[in-house]
């Protein structure tokens, strides 16, 4: 781990310097891909120069801000916080879901979570085929703008001030489609995509990450209680070793035949996430 | 002509069948590219299942608004506009720049003009080269997230229609590096990025685009009175011949000297448009 640790590093301040940066700046979710990718900048270019973008809406969990401000004051890095709302408001994103001020969040979270299931038989599966009725898809154009907002404002913020954008995609999300096209897919570097996320989570106990962001379920943050293992149909653990064995073509005798068909899915049907800027000249090669 | 615009109108055919998409989604700026896009893409799916976009801001030139409902008129395209004003405020985008409501267009165009002149030696390198003073890089960070919260509102409409997002990027714009990253060149297909910009223009004039868009100066419309050729500081003429001369490796000593040195100085600039989720994998291959 050490090692790997050693090379990313090295990695991160050889594009930094090449490029002549003046810092990097990283959307801090709460959440422990951005806490490690953080810190990897920070012991590469020195806490002076990563800067924290926090990005909460109104759909965000109540932890995600003071998870987030933990992660920043953990590192020592400055931060900033742009509230999307009023973005999204402008944007007219909320009209498309019903408002849920007043209901507790439990509430929010089980009522979407019930519709998120009725939507469609394999909601992940049609999420990544952009397949369904008027309704999911409004589902699915109501989360993914969120994400696109949110990579507009870091790169409005970073050229600002000449830094470049750190994304903090692993290569369990790259591989899954686990996603948004041109949302948090997109960056200038991408210091963990080598990485699978239970590699991340390693990583992120060898450097220190506090407890309390290692140890909480990865959500998307998104849709009031759609976690990633929600969302996806398996668990990071089971993916990632059934991921790992395909690549290295390992025998899957001894996996449970559902998570491997599971995880076959997935990858078949993530297509539309990789339809980018296709082209003539790219597709007669 | 004839054979190359039955080629593009295949390939968006059968891109746009082999996805199962409902129709397809551009941005019309008023411009010649989004018209021949446009164009294109009706006469390969017909005129039901191609939606406009029209997004003008506080910025956009008067005619923006009525070129682009020409455009739409013509192709007899149903449209939606969105005016960005709203959005790019609650983003603080407008108060890196001052007001200029009552200011007469002609001399607000003088006064930028002059403004990005002075604020660069040449603006043009400069902003390839993401290179410059505090005020010069929130210039930059100002025009770019305006072509991005295009992307944003492009793919928000076209996710809840089950649409797909056609870009209008030519060859000229992709090699000079005329186009803003994660902004206008993004998209699901580049019906015309194998196409030069005098290219496209032919091609506008064979498809009977009106007039009026055709001759137009072409114009990023996002800074008042910058357009393309005022941008890059070399016509499109002499851009185009002297890029397909280096393409084909035809000799360039029939070329003003000055001209070849200022594309040259183009292309070796445009190395930061180019970055794009740099990867450890990647620099490893």
């Amino acid at each position: 781990m050490e090692k790997e640790v050693q090379k990313i590093k090295e990695f991160i301040y050889s594009f930094y310097s090449k490029y002549s940066y003046n810092g990097i700046i990283i959307g801090i979710s709460g959440g422990i891909d951005s806490a490690v990718c953080a810190k990897l900048c920070v012991d590469s270019v020195g806490k002076e120069s990563v800067f924290g973008l926090l990005l909460p809406e109104r759909d965000s969990d109540k932890q995600t801000i003071s998870d987030s401000k933990l992660v920043c004051d953990h590192l020592n890095i400055k931060y900033k916080i742009i509230n999307l709302k009023p973005i999204l408001k402008s944007m007219k994103v909320y009209k498309l879901q019903p408002p849920s001020f007043f209901i507790p969040r439990k509430i929010q979270e089980k009522y979407v979570k019930k519709r998120w299931a009725n939507e469609s038989p394999d909601t992940f599966i049609s999420d990544l085929k952009d397949e369904g009725n008027k309704s999911f898809l409004e589902g699915l154009a109501y989360y993914r703008v969120k994400h696109r907002v949110r990579l507009n404002l870091l790169y409005f913020e970073a050229e600002k001030k000449g830094y470049c954008v750190a994304g903090t995609t692993n290569k369990t999300e790259e591989k899954s489609g686990f996603y948004v096209k041109y949302g948090d897919d997109s960056s200038d570097i991408e210091p963990l995509i080598h990485l699978y996320k239970t590699e991340v989570i390693e990583m992120a106990n060898f450097l220190n990450i506090p407890d309390k962001i290692i140890n909480k379920s990865p959500s998307p943050d998104l849709i009031p209680g759609i976690t990633d293992e929600f969302a996806m149909g398996i668990s990071y653990k089971d993916l990632d070793r059934i991921l790992i064995k395909k690549e290295k073509n390992i025998s899957l005798n001894d996996e449970d035949p559902k998570k491997v068909q599971r995880v076959d899915k997935i990858l078949q049907s993530n297509i539309k996430r990789k339809i980018k800027n296709i082209s003539l000249k790219r597709t007669d090669q």
